[in-house]
């Protein structure tokens, strides 16, 4: 370690299935990337080798690592660095930033994996100095980050953000969680994948679905449909929240046309007295988690 | 006026029906009350005549009057006290901070009618000491005070908190706004005694059907139906917000028993995860705009 290195920051996405790693710069170029799948068991240990072996190669490339930041999903008390429920992950009140700072000697910010990506896009990406907006990255399920006037709402339990549970269709379909009607039952990649298997399609990605957008019936339904209570949950979203503009991420918002159109217009119908809000795609993607990781990092060195 | 005199404010909740005003002391006693109907039209000047009628009754008093503090509904920008949209008073892009103060030369806060009782609420109410909760006052329609960490949200053109007008029922019956299945079609005080009078029932306001419950079948449907909706609505806030606790305001929230019963148990059962938070009825009542004005001409003063 050369303490007149470059300073940087060790940063990680720790999801259910992979743990993203970086090594990023105070311009926020990336010096050097490591992702592993997240194991079943010990992912303590898994992240603390992951930050280790990011270490290393920070040092390799002669920089000077300043702080570490880790986000995760589940809900999460941010100023202790405290996990306290991530089924995910299978852990419960788990005092993650004081056992990696035990580990590296360094500071460490812990957040929460959807609104760190919601900084990450106010920051740097496509929702730059906006002070009320949204972002909703629509993945295998659904969430959201909530902004108001700059500050991201974090709930007083720190649960906040739950847009793919919100209960959108009375008496609805059943979803994982043990209730029905929720958003992300008709929205998500997985559920819009599942709707078309159990109507008789085939087992096809959500992706290949789009794709058949115009040429097969049941994709167009049951993709018209996702569209229809997406516009109904961003509709609610609009009425409680007003934000300037509502970003969508995830592999849903790569559609492109296919979904924007037609939500834009299903909106607007939806909304009496006041316009809806722009609705754009992230321009960071699935690597928002872990920049917005970067900057919590930074913000505690 | 003494210049020595106990200093007081000016506070009004103008609503569409009513206005209603008081002098305030900075214990928050009221020296003097005034309410009077909201005219049809010329309602600035009698906003005004109102404001320096209560002035007079303030020196009468020995007070000392420091600012005067009036609260609206509508869209409304509140930091340069412009009311931008309020079509119960027929108001467009309205300076009346300006107007108020060239008037009675003090200094004058402009506010939401419903924020300002969540503030009320939150100062002196029933959310005391509360940083996250929600304020949902259901009279004639439905509105909400929503603040995290502290911080009422107002959103990006002031037009935050429209929670009776979230679609909660898709393709669902007429609202007065021209959508369909808004909340408040079937929890508000109008929405109750319409769809009592459509289903066949009797020409009754809410409050009457709600004292028939249990005796009429009627209206335990609708009743129940809006219980139904309502609950809803708040595990749509809740899973959003993460709020400590949720404050029900408004007529509606005099039935009591009736009322939060059923409606604890039915968010409950909405939620697959998490407990519901706290649902309280509030301790101001009515009053809470206008104390919520109050409060904000003595931060104005």
């Amino acid at each position: 370690m050369t303490a007149s290195g470059r300073p940087v920051v060790l940063a990680v996405d720790l999801g259910g299935t992979a743990m993203k790693g970086a090594v990023v710069g105070d311009d926020r170029t990336v010096l050097a990337e490591i992702a592993r799948p997240t194991p079943q068991t010990e992912i303590v240990g898994a992240l603390r080798a992951l930050l280790r072996d990011l270490r290393t190669s920070a040092h390799a490339n002669g920089a000077r690592v300043v702080a570490a930041g880790v986000v995760t999903p589940g809900m999460l008390d941010e100023a202790r660095g405290i996990v306290h429920y991530a089924s995910n992950l299978g852990w419960r009140d788990l005092p993650l930033r004081d056992i990696l700072h035990d580990d590296l000697a360094l500071p460490v910010a812990v957040g929460h994996d959807v609104r760190a990506a919601g900084l990450a896009e106010r920051t740097v990406g496509a929702a730059r100095a906006m002070q009320d907006f949204v972002l909703v990255p629509i993945g295998t399920g659904v969430a959201a980050a909530l902004v108001s006037a700059g500050d991201t709402i974090t709930g007083a339990t720190g649960a906040a953000g739950e847009f793919g549970h919100i209960p959108v269709v009375p008496g609805g379909e059943q979803c994982t969680c043990g209730q029905r009607g929720c958003l992300e039952v008709y929205v998500s990649g997985a559920g819009v994948a599942r709707r078309y298997r159990n109507a008789g399609g085939a087992e096809l990605s959500t992706q290949e679905i789009a794709g058949r957008l115009g040429r097969d019936p049941l994709a167009d339904r049951i993709w018209s449909e996702a569209v229809d209570v997406l516009a109904q949950g961003l509709d609610i979203l609009t009425l409680l929240l007003d934000p300037n503009v509502i970003v969508l991420g995830g592999g849903f918002s790569e559609a492109g046309d296919g979904l924007f159109v037609p939500l834009a217009e299903r909106m607007r119908a939806g909304l009496a007295w006041r316009e809806p809000p722009q609705v754009v795609r992230s321009s960071l993607g699935s690597d928002a988690g872990r920049i917005g990781a970067g900057l919590l990092a930074f913000a505690a060195a």
